[in-house]
């Protein structure tokens, strides 16, 4: 294990903290780790049918760049993962859905953060609200799920969880782990 | 896009910043954004034979606890990715790859960090150095790549950069996308 020593210094987002420690490692060595200490996060691959993903496209700071994505964000403080994806789907897209199921949960950045991201497949989908967060989401898009698989094997969606999301999804269809009735 | 307004603070690690910034959404809002800039990165999914995968176990400070990944580290300034994944893989397995291929490129944690992770696989391994970076690297494991699939659908692993690896090597192969004589 690596032991902290000390906290260099410490940034206070809204959100979450970014911290540089001072730590030993297992051979005794000093070195230096940044630590992110980040709320829960939760996705949702959406299934407007069988064949179609209803996506995101989203300005993205970090990257000064555009992107399209599955729908997702932190959860509140107190917020299980389940009612977080439910509300993202539904601040993000307008839509509610009847069935939605755990996919996969991962550690996106493992190496400086504590960040955990459960994302949920989600159908029986119901335009509930016809806005949807105009200071996040540029528009909604719709994908057929063949063609975001081509658009990940090509480099365009560089995105961890929306590439996650479709992998173990259908890591998960090929081994009859999705119910019977999910698209019902 | 979302403009800058300023940076509110700033703390510098050895190899990356993270940064608290007040920016203006295309709404016209103004809201906060932490922004991590953080350098590229390579990882290598490594192939002893057809059927085995080279992996490390290692501690992870921000999750306080240990993981069973594939080899993958920062690029130093200025070394190119392919020259990265070589000598990560090299640094922590001891083992030197006569094939290296691209497979995906992505940014794991988008929502505030700039960092790309670039992932290889390699074949036809040699071990030159029996030694490896004690100071990370815990052990080396030699795991099946169909049980590889298994700790994975089963939520064993978690690491992003594992999962995306074997899940894009995966698809590459069923494309035919992997030279013949990657194993050669």
């Amino acid at each position: 294990m690596e032991e902290k020593v000390r906290t260099l210094s410490k940034l206070f987002a809204n959100h979450f903290t970014a911290q540089l420690d001072t730590v030993r490692l297992r051979t005794g060595k000093i070195t230096e780790r940044l630590k992110i200490d980040h709320p829960e996060a939760a996705a949702v691959l959406p299934f407007l049918d069988t064949e179609n993903i209803l996506m995101v496209r989203q300005w993205r700071y970090a990257i000064a760049r555009e992107t399209l994505e599955i729908p997702a964000g932190k959860a509140d403080p107190g917020e299980d993962l389940l009612t977080c994806a439910r509300r993202e789907l539904l601040e993000e897209t307008g839509y509610h859905a009847r069935h939605i199921i755990p996919i996969f949960s991962y550690h996106p950045a493992i190496g400086y953060s504590n960040e955990v991201i459960q994302i949920y497949a989600a159908a029986g989908l119901t335009r509930v609200s016809e806005t949807q967060d105009v200071d996040e989401i540029s528009r909604l898009e719709i994908v057929p799920l063949a063609q975001l698989q081509d658009l990940i094997r090509t480099g365009v969606i560089s995105d961890g969880k929306t590439v996650i999301g479709v992998s173990l999804f259908r890591a998960r269809q090929a081994h009859g782990e999705i119910p019977a009735d999910f698209f019902a």
